[in-house]
């Protein structure tokens, strides 16, 4: 057999033409999503206010096992995809394992990380309803990035509220989006009622994602043809992130490779629900058996230290509510955490997954997460998204008890993206500047006592 | 015939296996280097101290059509190539021109851009003679991050003397290249002699790239085993960049493809030099006769304003003299060009070129660069290099031409890089204040000044 390459990418004709649904599989569904103005099971027709039809009835439906990939989509998919996947022959090397180390790395992209896959159906499926302009936040950039070449390209306006602190600390990311013709306003703003609230009160504000949604949604529903989009945590983002999953199990078929351990790293899941989406289908229907692991910071540990209970999606506790594994929509994470994946929730699906042990859960220390970024990129050349070095550290600790063992293990991680717009954290590093955090118990319980109270169901 | 897909990704078994040594098959050879120590014709031994035998022996070698890729480099090569030949089918639809548009990216590894072809010869060749450390200088640091990376695989210690206001200004770029564990010295510093007397004069200098290669060149020369390396212009480098075209050609003859005409952009000639070497050698050789156009800044046009002069290859005057048009070591491009390519002068090999008629050129502005540049990414989702939105310029100026005329026109262009670091340059010019700069001739004429005197060859 010929050696396996560096980098396999698949041909066009090769790329999935549908997204697959996890749901459709499991056994036990997720609990249904709680209508906080009902405080009754939320239906499709509930969400119209807030998502478009189409992405609404993929929130809602959990039968529907493959769902056609629009040509539309498919057509600016092919810019970017199918992404490689990689053989860490260098990395491997450098750690003197005997475990096989692939990545699929989604960072080959100007959003630079997996985020676009869900950007493009969500401006798409907007644009085909007929909807003149959308309103998301962002924090970081990566999604607001992401949303804004989407929305350039389908030719719909976009509004993103930028964290003030981030808006000013993060000029490069503001231009990236201006780019693409993104009105990019920091939150709070005089421009929304909840911002002009914040503003009375403390001029001085610098913001915080729950005011920056808490925008987004007053303008998406005060706006006529205007809707509110989200880049991870939501069923419909699961869907559409799938490809990531297809397309690594394609070509690892094609290598006649097959993972013992599936690695992503989770912030609201959106990578991880889609990288592992097909191995998860394998372990659902009794097919394999892989080991599927997810890597938190240890700074906001949802799987690993936090309640499976019913939250806001958002800061600002005016989504639909979801069962999931949270901190609670109070925990704010140490500003000292840099990498990224400081969401408080976790993707109902995955939570219930895990829930039911069909995952396992790390958290890891953030200058553990710098030690491995700094190395991988060493010997892989590619300068890892802080939040893509959660898999990277919990992939190279699998490989070292390989290492120990002398087990031949083959190991699949999601590389989701680039960190070219994170110099401040690895310069932070790099000078011994970074501390870890790690919460207290009490702190913990700050962010529980945040969790909603519903009469029967969450007292 | 199968539809010609975005992205064409030939195989590791399709990837060169050989660079192209266009002098070869020219018929006339660029006039030889000139030792300033000796004012005489420079021999390989002559570059032995700046350069390794190796290199050296690829400077000097005119004869040698194909020259073997070492198997360590084809397996660094391999973690980031081949890189893809894209059809830009939606920029073809923005423009509503009936040209067919290709462009090789170069631009998917951490470096950003194609520097990585030969930072990764270069070292690698260093490593081999033994030599045990390198210096180079760099001013915004694309060259720079290139060599920290190949340094870092093959395990050979980098020195970066990196011009002081790019250091203080560009921090992001420094911290990816201690990533990689180069050391890197903001230039003038107390660390050469060079330095040391920079300082004493003038204790505030903020630095210039003469001054960085002075110290790097220094400190080469001074240390036991270390040499300098350079990024562009040498003819080694185009060796090395040949790759580009070599892979670029490969794709196209796949599809059925030949370019009418090929354009890239051009500082110092390394990246324009690589992809058009196949279709040179084709011209050349009579085989066929494409258009092949550099595009220049206006700010800085040795093509197309220079003069075809010996000069030094550095503002320092301490390498060998080389025949290209040039504007003069001494010409310093106005502080208000953004865009790279600020080279002074051009590979010798292009420029005996273009002298003898085999290439044209043209100079546009930076803020029509920037225009081509931001359409460009709202359609392909790239968001491209400064430099390389030179070739977008001219490759949407001859779309747009076919357009007029009807013509069918296959058009190849060279996009280096992204932008990524650049987005000081891309909000000067959302927010308008991007200003073109066009060198007066009396601006031009003192750069001229400054052009060597060589007796009895260029008085």
């Amino acid at each position: 057999m010929a050696k396996i390459p560096y980098r396999l990418y698949l041909t066009e004709e090769q790329m999935p033409k549908q997204w697959y649904n996890l749901r459709a599989d499991m056994k036990e569904q997720p609990d249904p999503m709680i209508n906080p103005a009902t405080m009754k099971p939320a239906t499709e027709e509930d969400l119209y206010p807030v998502f478009c039809k189409k992405l609404a009835h993929q929130e809602m439906d959990a039968t529907t096992r493959y769902v056609d990939i629009p040509e539309e989509i498919l057509e600016m998919y092919k810019i970017y995809r199918p992404s490689p996947l990689c053989r860490a022959y260098n990395l491997e090397k450098a750690l003197g394992t005997p475990a096989k180390i692939y990545y699929k790395f989604e960072g080959n992209n100007t959003s630079g990380s997996h985020k676009l896959n869900s950007a493009i159906a969500q401006a798409y499926y907007a644009k085909e309803q007929g909807l003149t302009s959308l309103t998301t936040e962002t924090g970081a950039g990566q999604w607001g990035t992401a949303l804004s070449e989407a929305c350039a390209y389908f030719g719909i306006p976009l509004t993103v509220f930028m964290v003030k602190v981030s808006y000013e600390q993060k000029p490069f990311r503001k231009a990236v989006m201006k780019t693409f013709d993104a009105e990019v306003i920091p939150s709070p703003s005089m421009t929304t009622e909840a911002g002009r609230k914040i503003l009375a009160d403390d001029p001085n504000c610098t913001g915080s994602l729950g005011c920056a949604i808490s925008e987004a949604v007053e303008k998406a529903t005060h706006t006529e043809g205007c809707r509110y989009v989200l880049g991870s945590v939501l069923n419909q983002v699961l869907l559409h992130q799938s490809i990531i999953g297809l397309e690594a199990k394609k070509a690892m078929d094609i290598l006649g490779e097959y993972p013992d351990i599936v690695i992503g790293c989770a912030g609201g899941g959106s990578n991880l629900g889609g990288l592992i989406a097909p191995y998860m289908q394998d372990k659902l229907t009794g097919k394999t058996n892989p080991r599927i692991v997810a890597v938190e910071p240890a700074s906001c540990p949802s799987f690993t230290r936090g309640r499976y209970a019913y939250d806001f999606c958002d800061t600002g506790k005016i989504t639909p509510m979801a069962k999931m594994y949270t901190l609670g929509s109070g925990f704010i994470p140490s500003s000292n955490h840099a990498g990224g994946l400081r969401y408080h929730g976790m993707s109902p699906i995955l939570s219930k997954l895990y829930h039911d042990g069909y995952m396992e859960a790390v958290a890891v220390e953030q200058t553990k997460v710098f030690e491995a970024a700094t190395f991988f990129a060493k010997y892989e050349t590619i300068l890892p998204a802080p939040e893509s070095a959660h898999a990277i550290r919990a992939a190279m600790d699998e490989a070292l008890k390989c290492k120990e063992t002398g087990e031949e293990k083959t190991i699949l991680f999601g590389l989701t993206g680039t960190g070219y717009f994170d110099m401040t954290a690895y310069s932070a590093y790099q000078e011994g500047r970074m501390v870890d955090y790690i919460p207290t118990d009490a702190d913990l319980q700050r962010g529980f006592d945040s969790l909603p109270k519903i009469p029967g169901i969450q007292e």
